[in-house]
């Protein structure tokens, strides 16, 4: 509880250590932050009240890429991001996790299982988990704190450790150069939401706390499967009217999922949904756009992936979101045809010219 | 009535006549979808079971500008657009109105009253009226089929006419291309939406019902209000995470409003909503983002405005939009930036900044 203003045991000389795990996009970001704090002019003091600076480190698993990382303090994953001096890179150093009582993780959802299960002896029982993944685990369906959670296994007689998730409209190489953006704090426990706010909040940084973490979680994976749509209009040049209602309607099939599985609809219609969403939907940069224009040019999703470096989260969260729509028995046409897009050959053409031909209805939200 | 299949009392020789007023974006495409029916490859017999094809009219006013329309069938408007040979082009005919059944009033918000006025003694107390105008007009704060219904002042002892709005993410130059698109048909009359929706549904263009007019309405106006705000942004480039928070604390706002008035909050989150708010804030196209944009580079509204020959709808909405928060007591700090911003002004930055400096808070949608 050290990162906490007057309450930890450790106050005072000593600073609390937060451990971020994994070195792509949003692990070095999500460092960067917490290590050099508010670099757009105003002072951390005024921008984080009462609250010590943390200790960063930055947790990898690839000696190559990380030592370079470590030297350079560069990365090919993020052209132009300068890495703070402050944030003290480790390279498969995992008994350093037993200092940490914060981690924020980082991982591709399809790889948070091995990791975790990895560094799970070395991880505190009072240390605190923030997720910034975003994905559903293929065939368990767990969300990424659910998935750590059940990887950690924790002992039931002791309080629950504190668990939350930290998400929104995020393109990476905008936040490494300050630009103005928002994200939603998110956990069951209120406080440590505050807490989440608090430790990643700079004046170019603006973080909302949100109860729903089961919508947060669901509104970052799923928008991620509307993305490969909005990315395959745009390999067809079908336009902004076509990929805004796309947004639109996407937006109605993830909501009516996450209100079927308890999230709160509201969840769908604020930053980490629509706002997301948007970002996913129209920046060039996201790589689940551009996988989908990729098929829309005619492109096949292995020949995309081959020469893809990163993880495209949304194709495998394709599975698990499709999987999730039968359980719960909710109709996503669009998640539909982006699953038969993606893995049963169907001509992104004719998914569209399905999706513009069924009957014609009224409208229905959430 | 004789637009509806097999009830009018004019069908079989005679085609049901639809005027559109106005030459604007708007009208030439309502008057080309109307006239010329499905020109992506399908019948129209297909896509219009049991409609007769109508006949159409577009009035305008300006001698000069439709003169050169009637004989071109093209317009510096909308550049690549051709107007097809069945719209029959009628300049200051005001008493051609009254054949029409059906009247498409496609001209801007804060003229929509002086015209009405001239043309009402020549409208037929039963010919419906559809809107694709989207504004509150200045004072008297009304929306575009209140305003008009404020000019007809129609016998109360009479059956109450068919009104109808039709909105919508549609870039007129798509459009026009036949591109994919949605709208939304909304009449607190449920027969009206359908009659709408089956005359302007093609296989191109997917049409959905929906009874909050009030809410359309709204959600049209207030969209040009933050896509100003998202042309600001573009003009400070300030990057697709900031305009994606924008455009989500935008709708929560205008959402916010919405219900406030009586609509419901699910119009804000569909098509007519979030997905016509996501076009005018990412298609470059929108003279309501250009008008933003232009703004945050610097220049003066009144320079924008003289050298825009098209009327930007978002800076007078912005008035309106402004008194009905004030009615209403709905707290809107985008709308308030961008008036400040337009009328006592504000430097755009510094507009950004009060609003990524407001108080740390939870979020708040709708």
């Amino acid at each position: 509880m050290t990162i906490e203003s007057g309450r930890g045991s450790t106050m005072g000389t000593e600073k609390p250590v937060i451990a971020v795990l994994g070195i792509g996009q949003m692990g070095l970001v999500s460092a960067a932050i917490l290590a050099a704090g508010d670099r757009a002019g105003q002072g951390a003091s005024q921008s984080r009240p009462g609250t010590a600076r943390p200790s960063v480190v930055l947790w990898a698993h690839n000696e190559e890429e990380a030592g370079e990382l470590s030297q350079t303090r560069q990365s090919a994953r993020l052209p132009g991001f300068v890495l703070p001096d402050e944030v003290r890179v480790e390279v498969a150093n995992n008994a350093m996790l037993a200092e940490a009582t914060l981690i924020v993780s980082a991982v591709p959802v399809q790889y948070t299982r091995s990791v975790w299960q990895r560094l799970r002896k070395h991880i505190r029982a009072d240390a605190g988990v923030i997720s910034v993944a975003k994905g559903i685990e293929n065939e368990t369906l767990l969300r990424p704190t659910q998935l750590i959670a059940d990887v950690l296994k924790d002992d039931p007689d002791r309080a629950p450790r504190r668990m939350g998730v930290l998400s929104g409209p995020t393109i990476a190489a905008e936040l490494a150069r300050c630009l103005p953006a928002t994200m939603i704090a998110a956990s069951d426990d209120p406080g440590f939401a505050e807490t989440i706010q608090r430790i990643f909040s700079t004046s170019w940084l603006r973080i909302y706390t949100n109860q729903d973490m089961l919508g947060v979680e669901l509104a970052g994976a799923t928008k991620n499967v509307i993305g490969i749509a909005a990315g395959v209009l745009d390999g067809l040049q079908a336009g902004y009217n076509a990929k805004s209602a796309l947004l639109a309607r996407g937006l109605a099939e993830i909501a009516r999922l996450g209100a079927s599985m308890g999230a709160a609809p509201e969840t769908f219609f604020g930053i980490a949904g629509v706002g997301d969403l948007a970002t996913t939907c129209f920046s060039p940069e996201g790589r689940n756009r551009s996988c989908g224009e990729a098929l829309g040019r005619g492109e096949k999703l292995e020949a995309f992936l081959a020469r893809t470096p990163s993880v495209v989260e949304g194709v495998a969260t394709t599975r698990s979101v499709m999987d999730l729509a039968q359980r719960y028995k909710v109709d996503m046409p669009i998640t539909a045809a982006v699953h038969a897009v993606l893995f049963n050959g169907l001509d992104p053409l004719e998914g569209i010219g399905r999706l513009m031909a069924r009957e014609l209805k009224g409208e229905r939200v959430g």
